[in-house]
Protein backbone atom coordinates (compact mmCIF):
# COMPACT_ATOMS: atom_id res chain seq x y z
CA UNK A 1 0.00 0.00 0.00
CA UNK A 2 0.96 3.44 -0.96
CA UNK A 3 -0.37 6.30 0.28
CA UNK A 4 -0.44 10.09 -0.87
CA UNK A 5 -1.13 12.11 1.94
CA UNK A 6 -2.42 15.76 0.76
CA UNK A 7 -2.20 18.53 3.62
CA UNK A 8 -3.84 21.87 3.44
CA UNK A 9 -3.35 24.64 5.12
CA UNK A 10 -5.51 27.18 6.69
CA UNK A 11 -6.07 29.97 4.18
CA UNK A 12 -5.67 33.32 4.69
CA UNK A 13 -9.07 35.78 5.05
CA UNK A 14 -10.67 33.92 8.10
CA UNK A 15 -13.11 31.35 8.60
CA UNK A 16 -15.33 32.54 5.94
CA UNK A 17 -12.14 31.67 3.26
CA UNK A 18 -11.81 28.29 5.40
CA UNK A 19 -15.48 27.31 5.02
CA UNK A 20 -15.23 28.57 0.93
CA UNK A 21 -12.07 26.24 0.33
CA UNK A 22 -13.29 23.37 1.94
CA UNK A 23 -17.01 24.07 0.10
CA UNK A 24 -14.78 23.77 -3.21
CA UNK A 25 -12.76 21.32 -2.33
CA UNK A 26 -15.84 18.98 -1.65
CA UNK A 27 -17.86 20.10 -4.69
CA UNK A 28 -15.13 20.56 -7.28
CA UNK A 29 -12.03 18.85 -6.21
CA UNK A 30 -13.22 14.94 -4.56
CA UNK A 31 -15.45 13.83 -7.67
CA UNK A 32 -11.86 14.38 -9.35
CA UNK A 33 -10.27 12.52 -6.68
CA UNK A 34 -12.89 9.73 -7.02
CA UNK A 35 -12.69 9.15 -10.86
CA UNK A 36 -8.39 8.60 -10.22
CA UNK A 37 -7.75 5.15 -11.51
CA UNK A 38 -6.22 3.29 -9.28
CA UNK A 39 -7.26 4.62 -6.20
CA UNK A 40 -8.39 2.18 -3.67
CA UNK A 41 -9.73 4.23 -0.70
CA UNK A 42 -10.11 8.04 0.43
CA UNK A 43 -10.13 9.49 3.99
CA UNK A 44 -11.36 12.61 4.15
CA UNK A 45 -11.03 14.87 7.80
CA UNK A 46 -10.98 18.19 8.95
CA UNK A 47 -8.44 18.72 11.74
CA UNK A 48 -10.44 19.79 14.35
CA UNK A 49 -7.32 20.20 17.16
CA UNK A 50 -3.77 20.22 17.12
CA UNK A 51 -2.16 18.69 20.95
CA UNK A 52 1.28 20.08 20.26
CA UNK A 53 0.39 23.81 19.65
CA UNK A 54 -1.14 25.85 17.23
CA UNK A 55 -1.24 24.25 13.69
CA UNK A 56 -1.12 25.84 10.38
CA UNK A 57 -3.28 22.70 9.14
CA UNK A 58 -6.79 22.38 8.41
CA UNK A 59 -7.43 19.31 6.38
CA UNK A 60 -5.95 15.88 5.61
CA UNK A 61 -6.74 14.06 2.90
CA UNK A 62 -5.56 10.28 2.57
CA UNK A 63 -5.71 8.63 -0.94
CA UNK A 64 -4.60 4.50 -0.69
CA UNK A 65 -3.25 3.01 -3.76
CA UNK A 66 -1.57 -0.30 -4.15
CA UNK A 67 1.95 0.48 -4.87
CA UNK A 68 4.16 3.30 -5.91
CA UNK A 69 3.60 2.39 -9.41
CA UNK A 70 0.10 2.60 -8.94
CA UNK A 71 -0.15 5.75 -7.41
CA UNK A 72 2.17 7.14 -9.96
CA UNK A 73 0.01 6.26 -12.62
CA UNK A 74 -2.85 7.75 -10.52
CA UNK A 75 -0.98 11.04 -10.80
CA UNK A 76 -0.84 10.84 -14.26
CA UNK A 77 -3.92 10.42 -15.31
CA UNK A 78 -6.74 13.03 -16.22
CA UNK A 79 -8.86 13.29 -13.23
CA UNK A 80 -5.65 13.87 -10.93
CA UNK A 81 -4.30 16.26 -13.91
CA UNK A 82 -7.15 17.87 -13.22
CA UNK A 83 -7.46 17.86 -9.72
CA UNK A 84 -3.78 19.78 -9.47
CA UNK A 85 -5.29 22.34 -11.23
CA UNK A 86 -8.37 22.60 -9.65
CA UNK A 87 -5.83 22.86 -6.34
CA UNK A 88 -4.11 25.75 -7.69
CA UNK A 89 -7.53 27.64 -8.04
CA UNK A 90 -9.20 27.10 -4.79
CA UNK A 91 -6.14 26.10 -2.79
CA UNK A 92 -3.21 28.11 -4.06
CA UNK A 93 0.09 27.24 -1.66
CA UNK A 94 -1.96 25.70 0.86
CA UNK A 95 -0.70 22.12 -0.23
CA UNK A 96 1.55 19.63 1.21
CA UNK A 97 1.59 16.36 -0.73
CA UNK A 98 3.73 13.81 0.49
CA UNK A 99 4.07 10.29 -0.64
CA UNK A 100 3.81 7.22 2.49
CA UNK A 101 4.81 4.16 2.56
CA UNK A 102 4.60 0.98 5.48
CA UNK A 103 7.12 1.53 7.95
CA UNK A 104 7.46 -1.87 8.49
CA UNK A 105 8.13 -3.97 4.83
CA UNK A 106 10.89 -2.49 3.31
CA UNK A 107 11.94 -5.90 2.25
CA UNK A 108 8.30 -5.59 -0.27
CA UNK B 1 -13.96 7.63 13.82
CA UNK B 2 -11.39 10.19 15.20
CA UNK B 3 -7.74 9.52 14.24
CA UNK B 4 -5.29 10.98 15.80
CA UNK B 5 -2.39 11.85 13.38
CA UNK B 6 1.49 12.47 14.84
CA UNK B 7 3.60 13.87 11.96
CA UNK B 8 7.54 13.37 12.99
CA UNK B 9 9.77 15.92 11.34
CA UNK B 10 13.29 14.71 10.75
CA UNK B 11 15.67 14.90 13.03
CA UNK B 12 19.23 17.05 13.46
CA UNK B 13 22.20 14.62 13.03
CA UNK B 14 21.42 13.65 9.39
CA UNK B 15 20.75 10.11 8.54
CA UNK B 16 22.20 8.12 11.28
CA UNK B 17 19.70 10.59 13.96
CA UNK B 18 17.01 9.32 11.45
CA UNK B 19 17.56 5.65 11.41
CA UNK B 20 18.16 5.73 15.90
CA UNK B 21 14.70 7.44 16.08
CA UNK B 22 13.30 4.97 13.65
CA UNK B 23 14.63 2.34 16.02
CA UNK B 24 13.67 3.75 18.97
CA UNK B 25 9.90 4.81 17.86
CA UNK B 26 9.52 0.78 16.38
CA UNK B 27 10.87 -0.71 19.63
CA UNK B 28 10.16 1.42 22.14
CA UNK B 29 7.21 3.57 21.40
CA UNK B 30 4.93 1.27 18.99
CA UNK B 31 4.46 -1.16 21.72
CA UNK B 32 2.83 1.59 24.37
CA UNK B 33 0.71 2.94 21.16
CA UNK B 34 -0.65 -0.66 20.45
CA UNK B 35 -1.16 -0.94 24.89
CA UNK B 36 -3.88 1.86 24.53
CA UNK B 37 -6.82 1.12 25.31
CA UNK B 38 -9.89 2.08 22.68
CA UNK B 39 -7.12 2.30 19.67
CA UNK B 40 -9.28 0.07 16.82
CA UNK B 41 -6.46 0.83 14.43
CA UNK B 42 -2.56 1.72 13.80
CA UNK B 43 -1.23 2.79 9.97
CA UNK B 44 2.45 4.11 10.80
CA UNK B 45 3.59 5.20 7.70
CA UNK B 46 7.22 6.80 6.62
CA UNK B 47 7.11 9.80 4.46
CA UNK B 48 9.07 8.75 1.38
CA UNK B 49 8.31 11.45 -1.46
CA UNK B 50 7.37 15.22 -1.23
CA UNK B 51 5.28 16.11 -4.50
CA UNK B 52 5.57 19.65 -2.86
CA UNK B 53 9.00 20.79 -2.51
CA UNK B 54 10.76 19.52 0.22
CA UNK B 55 9.44 18.48 3.34
CA UNK B 56 10.00 18.66 7.08
CA UNK B 57 7.97 14.87 7.72
CA UNK B 58 9.74 11.60 7.97
CA UNK B 59 7.14 9.50 9.55
CA UNK B 60 3.09 10.08 9.82
CA UNK B 61 1.26 7.37 12.31
CA UNK B 62 -2.63 7.18 12.23
CA UNK B 63 -4.37 5.74 15.34
CA UNK B 64 -8.05 5.36 14.87
CA UNK B 65 -10.46 5.83 17.96
CA UNK B 66 -14.41 5.41 17.54
CA UNK B 67 -14.89 9.27 18.14
CA UNK B 68 -13.38 11.66 20.09
CA UNK B 69 -14.27 10.67 23.75
CA UNK B 70 -12.71 7.26 23.19
CA UNK B 71 -9.35 9.12 21.98
CA UNK B 72 -9.58 11.36 25.31
CA UNK B 73 -9.79 8.26 27.20
CA UNK B 74 -7.11 6.86 25.36
CA UNK B 75 -4.58 9.78 25.22
CA UNK B 76 -5.73 10.04 29.38
CA UNK B 77 -4.19 5.64 29.33
CA UNK B 78 -1.08 4.94 31.33
CA UNK B 79 0.38 3.97 27.88
CA UNK B 80 -0.30 7.09 26.15
CA UNK B 81 1.69 9.08 28.96
CA UNK B 82 4.30 6.70 29.19
CA UNK B 83 4.41 7.18 25.11
CA UNK B 84 4.52 10.61 25.55
CA UNK B 85 7.68 10.80 28.10
CA UNK B 86 9.04 8.44 25.73
CA UNK B 87 8.25 10.73 22.84
CA UNK B 88 9.86 13.71 24.94
CA UNK B 89 13.12 11.35 24.78
CA UNK B 90 13.19 10.07 21.34
CA UNK B 91 11.67 13.13 19.59
CA UNK B 92 12.11 15.84 21.12
CA UNK B 93 10.38 19.21 19.72
CA UNK B 94 9.74 17.07 16.59
CA UNK B 95 5.91 16.00 16.77
CA UNK B 96 3.23 17.67 15.46
CA UNK B 97 0.06 15.90 16.76
CA UNK B 98 -3.62 16.19 15.34
CA UNK B 99 -7.14 15.44 16.17
CA UNK B 100 -8.80 14.48 12.69
CA UNK B 101 -12.33 13.58 12.12
CA UNK B 102 -14.65 13.46 9.44
CA UNK B 103 -15.04 16.13 6.73
CA UNK B 104 -18.45 15.06 6.31
CA UNK B 105 -20.66 14.28 8.83
CA UNK B 106 -20.82 16.70 11.22
CA UNK B 107 -24.18 16.00 12.37
CA UNK B 108 -22.67 12.85 14.09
Amino acid sequence: MTTLLALFRRPDGGDEALAEFERRYAAEHLPLVAATPGLRATRVQRVTASLTGESEFVVATEMDFDDRAALDAGLGSEPMRAGARNLREIAPGLLTLLVLEPFEGDGG
